[in-house]
């Protein structure tokens, strides 16, 4: 069986240098798909010669090869639309054939990608295992003891097994990110939102993200910023107020991730030294690893299934038990069967204490850049699943169940091996929109831990996530430095300060003539003739706080960048020309607090 | 009875010349109030000589003269919490004495503000006329015939009759805006979660909001500025990313307003004209009306008290109904008999249809300033309520009821009176967060109204609130004009072209080196001296992705105030001094395209 490097730079350079077709390609990759599916499963429909036709003729067309996913080929969960192939949601009984793809499925395919085929998945997505299906039981990549984990099953296959380059999953309690862990890939469960649902069989459709597994952070990064956007077809749709993409500034220097204070590892011998080493290794990177009470995030995780959101999950799969029991596997049965009993106050009474919990969760994150979990306890075996396929599969769930809930991002990735050579893996997770910035953690501990991905290690991300953070830096050096008076502007805002450090040795500083209401500000422009270091503050304050600031910020004065005493740039205050022109030079004082200093002694 | 005028600025003119004290103002008001409360029925209870004391006292300490809100009496709706007060909810089998004051109560005493006493309203907020109350109904402060409105029935005649300057109200379908309108007063409803509700009995705890009644919009704009701040005792607390204080710069020019395509009057012979005379106040003053499609609205209206909302109400009452049924009033029973059968899996459904409709009216409501409705189709009688207290009551809430559910911010404004005398007023309403914008355009109306509002005309407000508008403006001069290559990082943004102008006759254009990519572009700079016009044009960007968008801004351009041809300042594009020295001046060419096309020539 040929093994292929599917990974997009590969592919990309291989298309370019023309010894490699998509055709070809596709050929190849159908033909190994069909020799795997015997005994992993993974697809519950591959795409017949003429319905994959038209996507491969597709590229023939003048231009096509400039697309930016010309040629890459990828698997679909079988609870997202492709146009005119049955969904089945892993019930037979329940499938039906769309009309019309689902928006993320179109825009891939408009963007040059090729869909293979639809992936296996525990039935309705319901479970964390791979192993709740009528098509079959999807075993791990790597161990045959043990399952994909699921339950977007099948899609963590299709890219484990290198049949497809990426593939989508969806996670409602973490069917994104359990599988990856298991598989050796990397799993993002983007902000809820950011990607459309238009087109998914709902889980809980207040909840459900699709997701991208792939064999290195920065391929997702490279997806996602070429398919988050707000899709009119999506109520649930949300514009992510962070860019998405690339950006050529800042590179944070040092960070703060949250570790929970008490662990879960469910007895492994082995996960807590996996999970110690990945701790080390951001540390090492210039982290500084913060304990934080994980009770509130357990609770939060237990009112998934133990709450009424189970009625959420049935609203999509009641009809049909309530028609045709036989239709749905008894365990999914069992999971939903109290749902129709829950009552709507019972309902808004979990809603309040979720947002109790959300609000201390969010308290523990506001300080930190982002926590590091284990991507589950330990792993569980196909024995363990066969005597209990209830209490095995709640296990793998635990550091995943309340990520929806409490509204946060994250990304499974990768950090080593049990020594059955399994997969291991940990979860970086965060606030909303902080999407890129994770799976810059992700790329870093991806290449710090050094293990061998899929296709090879894994590639470069450029620091262009860094700007992508939802909280960005600014260097102040007038009156909004503590306790002068402008200070309120950034406190009320929500901005911490970082760093009393100077300016790099190519600025100078002036005294502006003072404003209508009477006050002095000092006017800061770059010189890199005459410069010296002027002292400044760094703080960090929310991204969507930015506007509000700017609008407060008077001709001369203007926010562009600046360059720390060791090098980096952030945005901070400078002054135009003409303010330049009009103020005292200050310069050699090396600050406003001296100028202010020599001020008050005269 | 003596008449005061009570509003902000007048009491603060007595207090500083010394013609009254704190404690002279408040011995009078309690003598009105005593007085008033047999006819009206305003107080539930009028705190007592003793236990008003203490407040008074307070502001004998030294430095006390400087607080904000120094001797201005409030009133408080009796569903929020006086430490040591009960609180009744207006059922007395319910009552309580909280050891802490709520949230927003407590702000307002620390400020320096006198709460006289705890006010009437239709039981647990359930209505909007203010008449189910076991401690009387409430009649207009105008109108005998007529109802106060509710429920924050008298805390909005504390405020009318001049008994207090101001008063807080709570607001889930409509009760502190349709009292506002009934008795010629400004009603905020703000943003939910701005405004802290811990210590509020919940009347529907994911919708509910604390408001303020005042004289003026510019009064509630004050007490927004001081009291809008997240709390950590209240788990649906959110923090404002606008600022929600006075700036000192932009001015809207022109903007433009929603009005409902179906009008409902319920066949009021007045109501009509009214509204049209407060549409074309607002097309006087440069606004431009734009008819949208108010059916999804109303759709979401509805949901508030057909659908399973029901039951967060019953989750308040719906023990003491069940144990003590006499307990309460019979028409509150009938609104929340069906509460308890409601399912969970209803109220999922329910909560999918209301997203459904809030994609699509915060659709309609992207490209506009914000949306003017009546505050109701047409006022209703006592008579009326006596005969059926059901219908009527819905009526007022025609044009209220969507707010809270579809997460928008409203005011209240008197615009006219009815030929009877009774007042009658109209609702702004726009985009979570908007409040101190909608505030301003209230004020607008109430200054062009000419109308004399409680204690006399309505006072100026500065121009202060345009900047905290959700949106704003950036002047751009080079590649991210529309067409060339960084546009795209305004359209991603959701920026919208406004105009395409000229600077003021006072700057600079240059043409920067090539940056490390090969591309040109152009600085901006102010020269007063040797200025000229440079072609920019001004996008309408959402002020939450100004942060992102400075983050893609390299060293030397930076964003600060650009004078427009027109005189207005906006947020822009600017150079610094060493970028002006090291580019070529191309001034002369007036813009960038020009130079573009000179160089295309050549």
């Amino acid at each position: 069986m040929p093994s292929f490097d599917l990974r997009l730079p590969t592919l990309r350079r291989a298309y370019r240098e023309r010894t490699l077709t998509p055709r070809q390609l596709i050929a190849q990759l159908r033909e190994k798909a069909a020799a795997l599916n015997p005994e992993f499963n993974l697809f519950i429909h591959l795409l017949t010669d003429s319905e994959i036709e038209p996507f491969l003729a597709r590229l023939d067309e003048p231009g096509a090869a400039s697309l930016p996913l010309y040629g890459i080929p990828f698997a679909i969960k079988d609870n997202i639309d492709l146009a005119g192939i049955e969904t089945t949601a892993a019930c037979p009984a329940f499938a039906y054939t769309p009309a019309e793809s689902a928006t993320l499925v179109a825009q891939l395919i408009g963007l040059g990608a090729i869909p293979l085929g639809k992936t296996n998945l525990d039935q309705f997505a319901t479970g964390l295992n791979g192993t709740r299906s009528p098509y079959g039981k999807c075993r791990n990549s790597v161990h045959p003891d043990y399952p994909s984990g699921g339950s977007s099953a099948g899609s963590s296959l299709a890219v484990a097994l290198g049949v497809a380059s990426f593939a989508l999953g969806t996670d409602t309690a973490g069917s994104g990110r359990v599988p990856a862990a298991l598989n050796n890939l990397v799993g993002l469960k983007p902000t809820r939102g950011v990607l459309s649902t238009a087109g998914v069989v709902p889980a809980c459709r207040t909840l459900d993200c699709v997701t991208f597994f792939t064999a290195t952070a920065a391929e997702a990064s490279e997806l996602f910023a070429l398919t988050a956007q707000a899709d009119p077809r999506d109520a649930y749709s949300r514009n992510n107020p962070q860019w998405n993409g690339a950006s050529a500034f800042g590179t944070p220097r040092a960070f703060r991730f949250g570790v929970p204070a008490q662990l879960e590892f469910a007895g492994c011998a082995e996960s807590p030294a996996l999970f110690a080493k990945a701790r080390a290794l951001l540390e090492a990177a210039g982290g500084e690893a913060v304990e934080i009470d994980f009770a509130p995030f357990v609770e939060a995780a237990q009112l998934l299934y133990q709450g009424p959101w189970v009625a959420e999950r049935y609203s999509v799969a009641g009809e049909l038990m309530t028609s045709r029991p036989d239709a749905v596997l008894p365990v999914i049965r069992d999971v939903l069967e109290k749902a129709p009993a829950a009552r709507a106050v019972e309902l808004f009474r979990a809603q309040y204490r979720l947002q109790h919990l959300k609000a201390v969760c969010d308290a523990a994150l506001d300080p930190l850049d982002f926590v590091l979990t284990p991507a589950y306890p330990r792993p569980v075996t196909l024995a363990e699943l066969a005597r209990d396929p209830i209490a095995p599969n709640s296990l793998l769930g635990y550091y995943t169940n309340f990520m929806n809930l409490l509204d946060y991002a994250a990304v499974a990735t990768p950090t080593g091996f049990m020594q059955n050579g399994l997969p291991w893996g940990v979860t970086v997770f965060g606030r909303a929109f902080t999407d890129q910035y994770l799976l810059g953690v992700a790329e870093l501990l991806q290449r710090a831990s050094g293990i061998e991905c899929v296709g090879g290690n894994a590639i470069e991300v450029s620091q262009r996530n860094a700007a992508s953070h939802d909280r960005m830096r600014v260097a102040v050096c007038g009156a909004h430095m503590q306790g002068l008076p402008l200070n309120r502007d950034l406190v009320s805002r929500r901005a911490h300060l970082v760093q009393k450090t100077q300016t790099a040795p190519a600025y100078r500083l002036c005294a502006l003539p003072a404003s209508a209401d009477g006050t002095r500000r000092p006017g800061l422009w770059r010189s890199e003739a005459q410069g010296v270091r002027i002292a400044v503050e760094v703080w960090d304050m929310p991204s969507a706080e930015f506007g509000s600031f700017l609008a407060t910020i008077p001709s001369p004065l203007a926010l562009g960048k600046v360059e720390l005493s060791d090098g980096a740039w952030v945005s901070g205050f400078l002054c135009e020309p003409y303010g330049v022109e009009s103020g005292e030079d200050i310069s050699t004082l090396g600050g406003w607090r001296a100028w202010l200093a020599e001020r008050n002694d005269a």
